[in-house]
């Protein structure tokens, strides 16, 4: 057996807990700032903020073990949340401002959050929530327009208020570093919000790892002391990526942006020279078209693309515009970051820079990924075989909250399961291709629902198309096609598609297994709520025929 | 209390396994060299050797916890038995080779090595130690010049042909990650060598710390995936500063340089680019002054400079041939790592920039430093007072091996008591005056010896001083001086000497406390085999008088 280390009685173990990321920032970057609004707090006074705050927290009867959730916009003091919450042995919990106030209502009650601290935004739902919180017992408002807190038992008072009136010293207890630090709620398109959570432990390995993959770079997408950071992915959606965490740690400058305006986020970048930020595709899309933007030198800000995939077209406006964008890929389950498309200095400046900067991204330090087939079998790293994306890292929730059995499903035989379709390439870069329940299992290949609604679309007749897998007795599944021609388009019929179909297979482009068994024209897709295709939908709409 | 998370029954924990840096590497430069003498490997050729190498050692009868100890200069071998050593949950010893073979041979029983592979260099110190070796069975030659293995039982066989005839496929194993990975020995200059560990955790973290240490520096100072790496620091020694480990998960370049010879390293540098290492000062000043680094192009050579302190005249040498040299600090107890000497880009090409380079430096992430006075209160950051360096780091020895009464002194009141002294400045740079033992302790004040010698050093007829403290009943300690005179000098007294001193301390230079008591003129100053002072015996040979 191998042998465990001694440890002299004295010895400190030291467990890996959130505030041991403050010490080299402390000591090293005291007078650094952290920007919101017009306040200006230094890393010595942000930290003696975090000390108020956990003093407040003490003085409302917030104990080790009890839960605070946070509904606010991204702020500094999100950030001292971020610190003196798990810091105290508490859980924070993040909530999710976007979803419906019954979902909110829903993930407070699961989460069971004791303690609330919310924006004077969000009181409105908080007011038509409050009846059914079965759990919270204290409030404090938190406010950027001096919205009075109101009177009564349920809230502690304002913010700023409690923090004056509170001793800028705490004593953080050390305990165990698997402790939980934080929740938050990801929603699918079925069935109610499920809760991830995270160890003290797991936080401070996924800054250290995201650290190492965003540091080490030798010039395209890097993080360094000199950065000034600004989240534009919300705090409140997977620690905004953790990078508030990552950039605490390295001692860079923060600003803090609030609720994502344009011409706010612009000004930040010409007055404070942000240069590191990180969203999702439509922000980025959104601030490019923005008024300000053409008044704003965008030249050299950094920003990872992640959450869904950038276009080429975006890429390329964002390139234009001297913006070094590439993307990151993890998720909610993942805390998240697992990959980073970097572009390594010889392909800086060649012809397939952009489609780098544009790939799924290469795993960071300590991330094992792998892409597999159904019997957990590894698929050729050669940049075509798919398989389904499956990950170890130190740093991956270890179950649903409360959720046994898909927390089952999302660990089944030791991996954590992305419902990714992907592969990997000789160079380490992962290309994700499509989500699981997107892809049609057939004649034991897997067939990319999307690759062959590109196909279909080309057609000349066709207005919009979706392919789906229906079950099938003796392929496992087949796909077909549902699809809306133009309004002008004559003469086409169904086997005109399939044969059109069928051309793109003869000419190698995809497998044979995805020529749809079937085309059906129809007058419109089925649609989510928020407009995206709803496939579950569909293949209820055309269930399996009897087999011939 | 605070919640520990829960785990699904199929989550993987991911213990911290040195195995675990090899992923990213592996997969993301796959081709990246590893080199030395003729031999050029890629990664993934290091990674077969690694399993090779595993499957000989269980050929051998190898198990988990057993101790192989190693004696080879720096090489790719060496660095195959970084990995698969501790990955098969084994012990590594890494030998000092520079030890007496008394010394040497104490240690490999001390450590209860098992296997023992050696560079048929030091076949002559083993054919001595042989007898004496109560718990070694079995030796692997490690050979660069085809010295034939020696028959019999007690060898396998020679490396490279015992790896040829081996299975490139070992399954490594999951453990406890507080496995101990590593043992070597640190000598004092009185009594035994200690034994110090470290775990795979405390590998694993100090390679995540370190990495970010290095990687995060805007300009001066930095490492990143472009380097292309060099050991100047024995791989015996502290894990080479744990570099290596840092490198191979960085997925860089790496060039092995064998015995240290100028000349092999100054090709190396010509031939293989090399971009980054560390070594002592005297190397440096070894490879400076060779004839082979005239022809050398040095510039942008970055050096970390450890193991002590480097001179001005050393750093300003080394920054006119275009090094980027800087500090690092630690020691055997601590893996190494603690504090890297950085240059912040406002710093660069500033007056105090030379300065900066040669202070101890500023403590990495994760890294909790302070400098205490004998109560453990903090010392103020004014870059003046001075207390003892005490440290809490992840990656710190737990004890000495063996020796629980000097293991509870390293760490008595939950802190690793470096015995230095030295002084921390507003901008969290740490600067070394002193070891403890040349501290003087007098009215509650601590005195540098090192600064009164360096005060007492300036009187033109001073040719060397040392100075001690002795026992005092009233004071603690006192000073006294110790002083050879120049063969020329005449006319001068010891009450001459004492006011010098006396009007340093006038001036404020350094307290009143330090002007000695007592200066004695002596022929000689008593000193170690290799020539540094030897303060012990001077403290014997000079006791406290009878108090007046």
């Amino acid at each position: 057996m191998p042998q465990v280390i001694q440890q002299t009685p004295s010895a400190y173990g030291y467990p890996l807990l959130i505030k041991q990321l403050l010490h080299s920032a402390l000591s090293t970057a005291p007078d650094q700032e952290i920007i919101y609004g017009q306040r200006r707090l230094t890393y010595t006074g942000f930290y003696q903020r975090v000390q108020r705050l956990a003093n407040v927290l003490k003085e409302m009867g917030v104990q080790a073990g009890n839960t605070v959730a946070v509904m606010d916009w991204d702020s500094n003091r999100y950030l001292e949340c971020f610190f003196a919450v798990p810091m105290m042995g508490c859980v924070l919990q993040t909530v999710n401002v976007r979803l419906s106030p019954e979902q909110i209502a829903y993930t407070l009650n699961h989460a069971q959050a004791d303690v609330l601290l919310v924006n004077s935004d969000f009181m409105p739902v908080l007011k038509q929530i409050r009846g059914e919180l079965t759990t919270l017992t204290r409030c404090v408002l938190l406010t950027d327009d001096n919205t009075p807190c109101p009177r009564g038992p349920g809230f502690a008072g304002e913010y700023e208020e409690l923090l004056a009136q509170a001793e800028a010293s705490y004593s953080f207890p050390d305990f165990d570093e698997n402790a939980r630090a934080t929740t938050f709620y990801t929603t699918g398109t079925t069935g109610l919000p499920k809760g991830v959570y995270f160890s003290h432990r797991q936080l401070v390995l996924h800054t250290l790892g995201t650290t190492a993959g965003l540091a080490l770079a030798p010039q395209q997408g890097r993080l360094h002391r000199d950065d000034v950071y600004m989240p534009l992915t919300p705090m409140f959606h997977v620690h905004a990526w953790g990078l508030p965490y990552v950039a605490t740690m390295a001692g860079v400058k923060q600003v803090y942006p609030g609720r994502y305006v344009p011409d706010t986020i612009c000004r930040l970048i010409r007055e404070e020279k942000v240069t590191f930020s990180h969203c999702v595709p439509t922000i980025l899309q959104m601030i490019l078209s923005s008024e300000q933007a053409r008044h704003t030198d965008l030249t050299g800000w950094k920003m990872i693309i992640g959450g869904s995939a950038m276009t080429g077209a975006l890429a390329k406006a964002a390139l234009e515009r001297g913006l070094d964008v590439f993307t990151g890929y993890g998720m909610s389950e993942t805390c998240p970051v697992l990959t980073l498309a970097q572009v390594a200095t010889a392909d800086l400046g060649s012809d397939r820079e952009t489609t780098l900067r544009l790939k799924t991204g290469r795993p960071l330090p300590l991330v094992a990924l792998r892409t597999v087939d159904g019997e957990m079998n590894d698929c050729p790293h050669d940049g075509k075989s798919t398989g389904e994306v499956v990950v170890r890292a130190p740093w991956l929730t270890q179950g649903y909250l409360h959720q046994p059995e898909t927390s089952e499903d999302l660990w089944h035989g030791g991996w954590l399961h992305t419902q990714d379709i992907g592969h990997i390439d000789g160079e380490g870069y992962l290309q994700v291709t499509d989500r699981i329940k997107d892809v049609i299992k057939t004649g034991g290949e897997w067939v990319s629902s999307l690759q062959i609604e590109d196909i279909i679309a080309r057609h000349p007749a066709v207005a919009e198309t979706a392919v789906i897998g229906i079950q099938d007795g003796k392929w496992g599944e087949r796909p077909i096609a549902l699809v809306v021609l133009k309004k002008d388009s004559t003469g086409v019929n169904e086997e005109d598609i399939r044969r059109h179909v069928m051309a793109a297979a003869e000419a190698g482009t995809i497998s044979r297994y995805g020529v749809p068994d079937r085309v059906q024209f129809v007058t419109e897709l089925a649609r989510t709520s928020v407009g995206k295709l709803n496939k579950r939908v569909m293949r209820e709409q055309y269930p399996a025929r009897e087999n011939k």
